[in-house]
């Protein structure tokens, strides 16, 4: 019998830092307390909180965007990247990198309003599968971090997405999956802009980057978006070291975490050869830094929803 | 006796418009039923949430601010547009424009982190004082729209700021004066830059300017920072156009509000004739674009909390 909070976690060092955390800042008559206004949490979203491999869910989404603007101009079936896309060439995929995939992902949804994308984004969702897992990708949400956001919650945090990846199509799943309302949800972005159309009003996508938020660009556009230092961070490749660091350099206390993919039975074991985002510099410094590792073999009684 | 909600708001077609509104979107056996998720409402702040004239109270802070740096560095005292600062010079201030003066704003507060400029906004906002009023500016609030946001949250809304002020000085009091949370708080903003400075991780203020939130900007950064097009806007000048006209534009229930500053006895009286930030457009063609207008002077019970 499992009883308490976090039960997909395992009893550990991992879970144990996180009870004893939350244990303190919500204490009001202990040194660590932090009022609930303060009581801010970030999360990085692909491989924290979802399956981010064999590539992000975002490519697969761009796989598919593509086939279909390939099927209005066949011309683009002979032209790179669409190429490595269409025949989903994973090397040369992962060649383009984070950015080049996401500038990429942002120039086929530009000249597009934002209620356009959600629906064909949410269009997507309802049916696109995971090559090998065989479940929808909405479904390849973590279990024990699901109950990790909602656990905070319960203890009076905010809880919030800041990811690497395309902010629109986060928001389009992340209330139904996380809980994690729209507003609080960061990631890279394209350019608005706001026009009226025959008298309605509409904010359009361009096709220039606006934001980038990887690496140090995280810390920037939590001040940006939120505008207060988190005390507890997640996160599980270098891209998240910047809002690791930023955490925990603010004062009281603070709870940093590190995920790493060991677990080859279950998902995937990877850290420093992943391409499109590796995790080596935090691996190798996590108690440096003051990072607590959480390990995905360890620490995690399951890994995903029971199907 | 009062009774019933929005107690400083008198009887008539606007308060009706509001208490309608609710009741319509929170219905949910009606026609109009809004679920909490989609309830964003989203308000100007400079002359919709508190007071802004002679001019924006932070052009006052500004002042404040140029007279600490006048005062290491006398040769500002002689140059313009700081002169005209220390001077309190308004025409030549009214001269620079809303953006001109946001310009000056970022360049004075740059180079520093954010927890910096927060203590000096929050050590000003402690014992700064309205020229005319006598009472503090964090005073200078409008009781009946802190009603209407707090009516609006017990109603499930979340309430958002939409602003083309600086979002670190109103991040500065908005949690305690309108109960709203630091990153429920958009504006105009500079740009952000992480740094590690001696193994501490720090978000540092750019002298440059990130976004103008003005005019068509204001819906692109709702977009931004939001996703969602609100259901409820509120403002008070042309520069919040855009963003009632996005609201207006949406499908289902809408409500976009303007007030108009018609009250020379208790406030202002000013429109087309505010140079940093005219109402002329918006209150000519407020019909035509389904514009609810509040009026001051008739419409509030009162403007500020009693003393």
């Amino acid at each position: 019998m499992i009883s308490g909070p976090l039960p997909s976690w395992n009893d550990g060092a991992a879970k144990s830092a996180i009870l004893d955390f939350v244990a303190r800042v919500t204490n009001d008559s202990g040194p660590d307390y932090v009022r609930p206004a303060e009581r801010i949490a970030t999360f990085d979203n692909d491989g924290t909180l979802w399956c981010e491999q064999p590539v992000q869910v975002q490519v697969f989404f761009l796989i598919d965007r593509v086939k279909e603007l390939a099927a209005k101009d066949p011309s683009l079936k002979e032209r790179q990247p669409f190429k490595a896309l269409l025949d989903k060439d994973l090397p040369t995929l992962k060649a383009l990198g984070k950015k080049g995939i996401l500038e990429l992902f942002f120039a086929t949804h530009s000249g597009m309003s934002e209620d356009e994308f959600y629906q064909i984004a949410q269009a997507w969702f309802a049916s696109a599968k995971h090559p090998t897992f065989g479940r929808l990708f909405r479904q390849m949400t973590y279990r024990p971090q699901v109950e990790l956001l909602g656990y905070l919650r319960e203890n009076g945090f905010r809880t919030f997405i800041v990811s690497g990846g395309g902010i629109d199509l986060i928001r389009t799943f992340a209330e139904e999956a996380y809980g994690i309302a729209r507003e609080q949800v960061i990631g890279s972005s394209a350019r608005l802009q706001f026009e009226m159309q025959d008298e309605h009003g509409i904010v359009m996508k361009e096709a220039a980057l606006n934001s980038f938020d990887d690496r140090e660009v995280k810390p920037a556009n939590i001040g940006l978006h939120i505008g207060r230092r988190p005390i507890l961070a997640f996160g599980n490749s270098d891209g998240d070291l910047a809002m690791l660091r930023y955490c925990r350099s603010g004062p009281g206390a603070r709870l940093a975490l590190l995920i790493h993919h060991d677990d080859a039975a279950r998902e995937v074991a990877y850290d420093r050869d992943f391409k499109l985002s590796p995790l080596a510099d935090a691996l190798d410094n996590a108690k440096k830094y003051g990072i607590t590792l959480v390990s995905m073999k360890n620490d995690w009684r399951d890994v995903f929803d029971h199907a």
